[in-house]
C-alpha cells in the first residue's frame, strides 16, 4: 500500500457488527424494526460482502428486508495492514442522499446512517443482481444503459457549476475534500501502480508478462495516465460517484440502481462516464471466456457494445438537454438569452460534451488497464478459470485500453470506439 | 451587485480602526510597539487605501514603520450597500504566509493577524511604489519581470499537485473554499457583467459604446469567456493569488514584492499568470495617453512588451525547472525514472506549460476587457483625462483582448502576442 498511511479515527463506540450483533442493533430502531416485522429472534442475517472494502449484511424479517453496509477501518481485500478511514461511510451516505435527490428512483432508498458504527441501513434491492454478474451470465438488461445515462446526466449536471450556485458548490467541495484517503486510493491503484513494479499488482502470468513490462516502459502511456491523474486530482467539476463500474449497479429487467458511492468527491465527470464505458468494454472482451458451445455469446457481445453506444447517446442527449434549464452560476442566462443565445449555448454545450467524451475514453481506458494489471480485478475475467483463455481475453482489452488512453482524441464517436473494440477482438482471435 | 449577497459575519469586538484608534491598538502589542519605537503619541498614522475594498494605514515611529490593512464588511469602492465578508482578511493572511514560505523575499513580512479586527500588520515597504504607478510614469523596473516570474513559478508549483501531497492539498482546498464570496466577486465582475447590460459596468462613453455593444452581442466571445468562467470555478490547480495585476506588486529598482492576495483560493494557474500579462498589455496600450512631447514613450512602450516576454520566458523556465525536483503526488517519480523518464517528463512538462500559456492568454484577455468595460478600471487608462485620447488607447486593448480570448490557441509564443499588440497598436494609430 501507499507509504503515507492515513491516520484512522475510530469513533468511540465503533465496533464491527456481525450476524449475531446486527439484529439487536436494528431492533433498537423502531422504524427499522417495523420494516422487518415480527420478533428479532426470527430475523435472518447474512453477511454477503463481496466487495473490496466493507461488511454488507442482508437482514430479512416477516415484513421485509434491509441491507446494512458497515465500513471497516481497513481494506477488506488486503486486511488490517492497510488502514482506510471509517468516515468514508459518512461520504457515501452524503453522496447517496444527494445523488438520490437528483436522480430519484435510481439509487437505493436510505433509512439510516449511524455516525458511530459508520453504517448505512438501506433498501434491500430485490430481485436485483449486480449488473456485472448478470453480464457474465449473458443476461441482457434493456433499461440499464438509459437508466445509468439518466443517473449520470442528472447527478453530474446538478452538482456541477451548471446546476448549482458557486457558493453551494464550494461548500460541498470543501466537505468532500475530507474523503481524501479514498481519492488517494484511486490515485495510487488506478493511475500509478499498474505502470510501475509494485507488490500490489498482479496479472495473468506468465501470459501477460510481456504486456505488463511493455506498459511499464511505455513513455507516452505513462505521460497520458499521469496527465489524467492530475485531472483527477484537480478538476472539481461535479460530485462524482467515483467507482461507477458495473459492480456498482444493481439491475432487474426493468429497474436500475446505482450503489456504493463511497469514493464520491468533486472530481472530473469523465471518471464516472468512463468507468461505465470502460467496464462494458472489459465485459465485451471477457465474453469469449464465458462462451460455451451451447451459448457462444456472439450476439451478446454485440449487445454489450450496443449498450455502450446507447449509454453514451442517451447520456449526451440528457446531459445536453439539462443545459437548457441550467440553474447554476456557469453560462449565465444573461449571456445566452433569446434565440441567438440558445443557438450559441448549443455550440458551447456540444463542445463541452466533446471534451467530456475524450475524458470518458481516457478515464475508461485507465480503468480497463488497472483491472488487468493492478490490485483489484474484475470477475468478468477472474471467473475465466483457464489462464490461457483468460489471458487471450485480457490481451486485446489491454491493447485497446492503451490505444484509447494515448490516442483518445482520434475517436470522435462512441461508434468509432466500439468499431475499435470489434477490430481489436477480431485481430486477437485471428 | 450580485443578487445573492453573502451573509456577513462580523466578529464580536470588530470595529473599523481610524487614524486615531490605530496607534493605541498597536501600542498594546509589545513587538509592534518596539518596531515603531518611542511614545505612541509621536507616531504618525495615515490612511492611504486606494484599492477597492479595504482600509490601509501607514504608521511611522522613531524606530521604523508598519503597514496595517484592515478589511471592511463591504466593498469600499461601492459602499455599505455591497457587503463583503470580513474573513477575506483571514484568507489573505493564510495566502501571504504560505506564498511567503514558497517564495521567500518576494512578499511582505507579516507581523500580526488579528482575527477579531480582521487586520494584518505587515512590513512597511519603502521606498517601494505600486508597479502600475511607476509604469504610468514611464519608470523601468529591471527586476520586476523575473521576480514576478519567480514568485509565480514557486507559489503555483509548490501548492499544486506537482509540489505537495494530495492529502495536504485537499485540506488546503477545503479551507480556501471558505473564500467563496471573493471568488464570486471575480466570477461576476470579470466573467459575466462586462458581457451584459449591468449597472456595475462603465466605459469611456460614447466613444466605446459601439465596442461595448458589440461585445455584448458577440456569441463566440461570450462562449469563450463562459468556458473560462467554468475553468475558474472548477479547476483547483494551485493556491493562486487571485488578483495579480500590476497594482498588487510593489517595486523598487532592485526589489519586488507581491501584496494583497485576499482573492486567494485554489484555482487555475493561468488566472495569475494571465493577470500579470494582461495588465502589462493594458499598460502598453495606455502609454500613448501619458506621452508628452518631452517624453514620447516609444522606447518605454517597447520595454513594457519586453517585460511581458521576459516574464513568460522566466516563468516557463523556472516553473519547468521545478518539475525536476517535484515532491507532490502527480507525475510520480516511479513512472519517470532514469534518463528516459527524464526525457519523457520534459515532454509532459512542455505540454503542460503550453496548455498553461493558452490559459494565460485567455485569462489575461478577460482581465483586459473587464478593466475597460466592467466595474473596476485601471489608473493606466483612468488617469488619461481626455476621453477621446483615453478611448483611443482603450479601443485596441479591447480588440486585442477579444482576439486573445477567442483565438488563444493561434498564439503559440509570447512573441506572437507582443507582435499582435504592436500590430493592434499600429492599426489603431493609422
Amino acid at each position: 500500500m501507499s507509504a503515507d498511511q492515513p491516520a484512522i479515527v475510530i469513533p468511540e463506540g465503533y465496533r464491527p457488527l456481525d450476524v449475531h450483533t446486527l439484529a439487536p442493533y436494528l431492533a433498537e430502531q423502531p422504524a427499522l424494526r417495523a420494516r422487518l416485522g415480527g420478533d428479532p429472534s426470527g430475523w435472518r442475517v447474512d453477511e454477503v460482502g463481496d466487495g473490496n472494502l466493507n461488511l454488507v449484511f442482508i437482514v430479512r424479517g416477516p415484513a421485509g428486508g434491509l441491507c446494512v453496509k458497515q465500513a471497516l477501518p481497513y481494506v477488506r481485500l488486503v486486511g488490517e495492514s492497510w488502514p482506510l478511514p471509517l468516515n468514508r461511510a459518512f461520504f457515501e451516505h452524503e453522496a447517496l442522499v444527494e445523488h438520490g435527490r437528483h436522480a430519484p428512483g435510481l439509487t437505493p432508498e436510505i433509512y439510516r446512517f449511524d455516525p458511530v458504527l459508520m453504517l448505512i441501513v438501506m433498501e434491500l434491492l430485490e430481485p436485483h443482481i449486480i449488473m456485472r454478474r448478470g453480464m457474465i451470465q449473458g443476461i441482457r438488461y434493456p433499461r440499464a444503459a438509459t437508466d445509468v445515462a439518466e443517473y449520470m446526466a442528472r447527478t453530474l449536471f446538478f452538482t456541477s457549476d451548471l446546476g448549482t450556485s458557486a457558493a453551494e458548490k464550494k461548500a460541498r467541495v470543501a466537505l468532500f475534500c475530507g474523503n481524501a484517503a479514498l481519492c488517494k486510493l484511486t490515485e495510487d491503484v488506478i493511475f500509478t501502480e499498474p505502470y510501475m513494479v509494485h507488490d500490489n499488482n498482479r496479472w495473468t502470468s506468465p501470459q501477460l508478462d510481456d504486456l505488463a513490462a511493455a506498459f511499464r516502459a511505455d513513455a507516452p502511456l505513462k505521460r497520458a495516465v499521469s496527465r489524467l491523474k492530475c485531472k483527477f486530482m484537480g478538476n472539481a467539476e461535479a460530485l462524482i460517484h467515483g467507482d461507477l463500474h458495473t459492480g456498482s449497479i444493481m439491475v432487474t429487467q426493468d429497474d436500475t440502481r446505482v450503489i456504493d458511492p463511497e469514493f464520491a468527491f468533486y472530481g472530473p465527470m469523465g471518471f464516472d462516464t468512463g468507468a461505465f464505458v470502460g467496464n462494458l468494454l472489459l465485459n465485451y472482451f471477457s465474453q469469449d471466456g464465458h462462451a460455451t458451445e451451447a451459448d457462444e455469446r456472439t450476439a451478446y457481445r454485440a449487445w454489450v457494445l450496443e449498450t455502450a453506444e446507447t449509454f453514451w447517446h442517451a447520456f449526451a442527449e440528457r446531459y445536453g438537454a439539462l443545459w437548457a434549464e441550467r440553474t447554476g452560476d456557469a453560462y449565465p442566462e444573461a449571456l445566452f438569452a433569446g434565440e441567438e443565445g440558445a443557438a450559441s449555448l448549443s455550440l458551447a454545450r456540444d463542445a463541452a460534451i466533446a471534451e467530456l467524451f475524450t475524458d470518458t475514453l481516457q478515464f475508461g481506458a485507465a480503468k480497463m488497464i488497472r483491472r488487468i494489471l493492478g490490485i483489484a480485478h474484475n470477475i468478468d475475467f477472474e471467473w475465466i478459470e483457464d489462464p490461457d483463455r483468460r489471458a487471450a481475453c485480457e490481451r486485446p482489452a489491454l491493447l485497446l485500453g492503451r490505444e484509447l488512453l494515448v490516442n483518445a482524441t482520434a475517436y470522435e464517436t462512441i461508434e468509432a470506439v466500439t468499431d475499435a473494440a470489434r477490430d481489436f477482438h477480431a485481430r486477437a482471435g485471428a
